[in-house]
């Protein structure tokens, strides 16, 4: 197989996302998640533009990475100084890395109209700084900027500028679409002169999704000879992102038969994508591909009966391949066979023609039409399908609630307090609790009524708590639907309430989490 | 300008994504939306396995179409019946459209392992069905269902079926991608030679983004020949998505010189997205290509120095030929400069040296670091700024809310109330309201205290209101972000807060939007 070098930028490009701002410890433990996956080089930050960045650079030596090699980024030198002398060159020395990248503009208007200097003086600034940085015993990636658009307008500066950087000694000449309008064939070609005519320097590429062909750019760039592929893990970076790097792992090594990551690790393509995009506190596009959680979700009922049949009959590749999973959607074009297979995992003497079926393919889109959706709540939907088959009691009912909020605090420690009223059999509990909101408050005063009666509840904590706005019409009046994860340490589960009151959505989905754990351990002692 | 036929599937094969469940009431707004755009064909529904869709047929005739020809979605006739016999075939003819797409197996795998029929009878399945449709008077389009993997396989069989739909009459033969695999050097040369074959029919293409590389496959199949392009307006589709138009067109009209809606059209391509994801109830991603909210979103300090003195420095088309706006986003990488141009729009007087700006940078990062976010919150931003500058007074004082909430509701209307008391110079109020939930009590009751004041507050209406959980782990006690988004028909603004209380957070953002509101007509009289 032959070798790739994948060149992640989701710490610096990644960064100049809308909604991204990272923390030094956010910044450490995705380094961390890419080492771990076997990417080869991580672009961590620009100390000269964000002093914070040498802080990091700082830490993670307490902590190094096992396989990647670590790079700063910054620019070429200022015009008409010297290398040494430039404030942002020397910072980019200090972050101590094995790897810099510098970029320089190789496209005239650039040069010309935004750096405001002479295209001579441009090419000495590229040649210098590169040499400056092997002379510091750096590998060294060369950014050619705008490195396509300069091509279309003016070609002989933009190769001047690649030789500049040759001439310098860069390890890496790497060809930049940084606007993202190149077309994929235009690309292939100048890609595959650029590497014929450096036979001493890695051709590198970096892509943007602005015409939404940054996946397919960087491909047709690796047909035409580039070993080095940047990109950012999940897609973030400036405007509509850069070139998404699980998905070309995914492309380049499963259908081009490219060596991106070891082998051995391409199962965790998903679960880092997860990763990633829980310590950026950004919802993971769930039809992302390879690692999306959709990627391989199947709802219209032809094609969940034409994966059953053949698996690759509505599938690319094998789901697991890449870590992720095949799911059969609950919805009201999902189809029965699906349904029963879930109604089958509760009670397998169900079969097809049983009223429940048709009874339960009615309650679930009299639901959907409320606002309920299973597809992210599957723990939920099981407790329907228990209580529409008989095989539930419940734990616990609730007598009532009532919550009080209140600002200012005048004294007290917490805005909102509960006060919940359980009965379990015969006994019932009331407890009262304060908390940092009304659904705080809630949730403690529940938790503390019912771990009297099921300590095992200790086990369990909630891990995410979302709220959706059904009608944004109706704003503070509209429908609101809760969606609440839990974990016990072994198993997670996800759970949902649709209520216009927002406490009440949170009651429900917070009594389904705590009714799913419930059941799950009576199950389980049952098997005993 | 060579003319290109869009084909929307939003409404069909849109409906296969993960979470979308569109209503009729939906279904008839889409239709709308891209019929305005000047979209060719929308496609609008299975009558055979989804009933609901019947009614959508029905319902638009009261109100149809002026640009569009519609499209209903049917299967083949079954194996070893008539297709006049075949109920799910009469159901298509009763969707009463002009045209029908018909879509049928091209790939030797599925005739045999998923539909279990022999070879010859697949192709007379396709002639048939195609043949009826003309006789019965459609415009009929043929969807050649995994034409490129059947082609990989057998592709002697793959051109057989093409063929049927050829002899059958077929106006349209489109090649589908159906797994979204196939590499768009593969479908350049595959539909080429489609194109080739068949001078009496337009060919389509119907491209997936398994690969995120739908939008790529589907400008080659163009490049190739095929002139009647598939795809869902703003990607929704099954698993991953169907290749996505908007960016499509973008690409198509503005790269390539083709026609694919009318030219005045275009900078409706924007408003059109936004509009179906509204309606869709579903987040536009922000980086979506040409029309997410991100897409000319410049944050990096050099990027907006670069686009300011030279808009297509980082720009690959003007943001205002698709109705998009140029943004520079705050934030601690986005530099002084932007900064300072919205003070600026404060005060004039402020210059880049002035003490202000360094507090203002200071409090930034503290905000941020707090959960604050401002890029989607520009008012609350703005008024910020006032407050640091001193130009502000507020509107009102805040005494005290309190909110009550209760289930079961024992005979009340509603499950809680509050109250809330405000001083306005030295007059105060109390108001007491009950509501929907506790933030929606608070809403009315705040409303109907300060509209005694300022009767103009009754122009004003929230539009939408987000809530994000901002530290996962702390679940219920979490910090949360409110984002508000309110109008008053003429004006849109944003507004956040935070807090661990979702109360406060959403009183925040509520008291910011109401103040924003009261500071605009405060500058409007003082223009008169």
């Amino acid at each position: 197989m032959k070798k790739l070098t994948m060149f992640d930028s989701t710490l610096r490009d990644g960064m100049q996302s809308e909604g991204i701002a990272f923390s030094v410890e956010d910044k450490l433990n995705i380094a961390h998640a890419l080492d771990e996956l076997g990417i080869g080089f991580i672009e961590a930050g620009n100390p000269g533009s964000n002093p914070k960045d040498l802080e990091f650079f700082r830490r993670i030596k307490q902590n190094p990475l096992k396989n990647a090699m670590l790079c700063a980024f910054g620019s070429t030198r200022r015009k008409g100084i010297q290398a040494a002398d430039d404030a942002n060159v020397v910072s980019l020395l200090e972050a101590d890395t094995l790897a810099v990248s510098i970029f320089g503009k190789c496209w005239d208007l650039h040069v010309e109209r935004v750096i405001n200097t002479t295209l001579d003086e441009n090419l000495a600034m590229i040649e210098d700084t590169v040499a400056y940085m092997k002379q510091n015993g750096k590998y060294v990636v060369f950014d050619a900027e705008h490195f396509f658009d300069g091509y279309f307008h003016n070609p002989e500066y933009a190769i001047k500028a690649l030789d500049a950087a040759a001439k310098g000694g860069a390890d890496v000449i790497c060809l930049c679409d940084t606007n993202g309008g190149a077309y994929p064939t235009d690309i292939y070609t100048i890609t595959k002169q650029a590497a014929e005519r450096f036979s001493n320097a890695e051709i590198g590429i970096h892509c943007h999704e602005d015409t939404g062909m940054g996946v397919a750019q960087s491909m047709f760039a690796v047909d035409a000879g580039a070993t080095h592929v940047q990109g950012t893990y999940v897609g973030y970076g400036e405007r509509c992102g850069n070139a998404n790097l699980s998905t070309l792992i995914g492309n380049l090594q499963l259908k081009r038969g490219y060596l991106c990551i070891p082998k051995e690790n391409l199962p965790l393509l998903t679960s880092t994508a997860r990763r990633i995009a829980d310590i950026s506190n950004i919802w993971l596009p769930s039809a992302m591909p390879y690692v999306g959680k959709s990627a391989f979700a199947h709802k219209g009922g032809m094609h969940i009966d034409g994966v059953k049949k053949v698996r690759e009959s509505f599938e690319h590749i094998p789901p697991s391949s890449v870590g992720n999973e095949r799911r059969y959607l609950m919805s009201e074009v999902g189809g029965k066979a699906t349904l029963l297979k879930k109604i089958q995992r509760v009670d397998v003497g169900v079969d097809a023609k049983s009223p429940v079926v048709a009874a339960l393919v009615d309650e679930l889109k009299q639901r959907e039409f409320e606002g309920y959706q299973y597809e992210a709540a599957e723990q939920s939907f099981e407790l329907l399908i228990r209580r529409m088959l008989n095989k539930y009691k419940p734990f616990y009912k609730l007598d009532y609630f009532k919550i009080i909020g209140e600002q200012p605090l005048n004294g007290q420690e917490y805005p909102s307090s509960a006060i919940v009223k359980v009965h379990v059999g015969e006994e019932s509990r009331i407890t009262g609790a304060e908390g940092d909101g009304p659904v705080h408050a809630l949730d403690l005063a529940l938790r503390s009524a019912l771990e009297q009666f099921y300590p095992v509840l200790s086990e369990m904590r909630l891990t995410d708590y979302k709220v959706r706005v059904l009608e944004s019409s109706a704003t503070t009046a509209a429908k609101v639907r809760v969606l609440i994860d839990s974990t016990d340490g072994a198993n997670t589960w996800s759970t949902v309430g649709v209520s216009t009151d927002i406490i009440e959505a949170s009651f429900m989905a917070l009594s389904d989490s705590i009714e799913y754990k419930l059941t799950m351990e009576e199950q389980k002692a049952a098997r005993h």
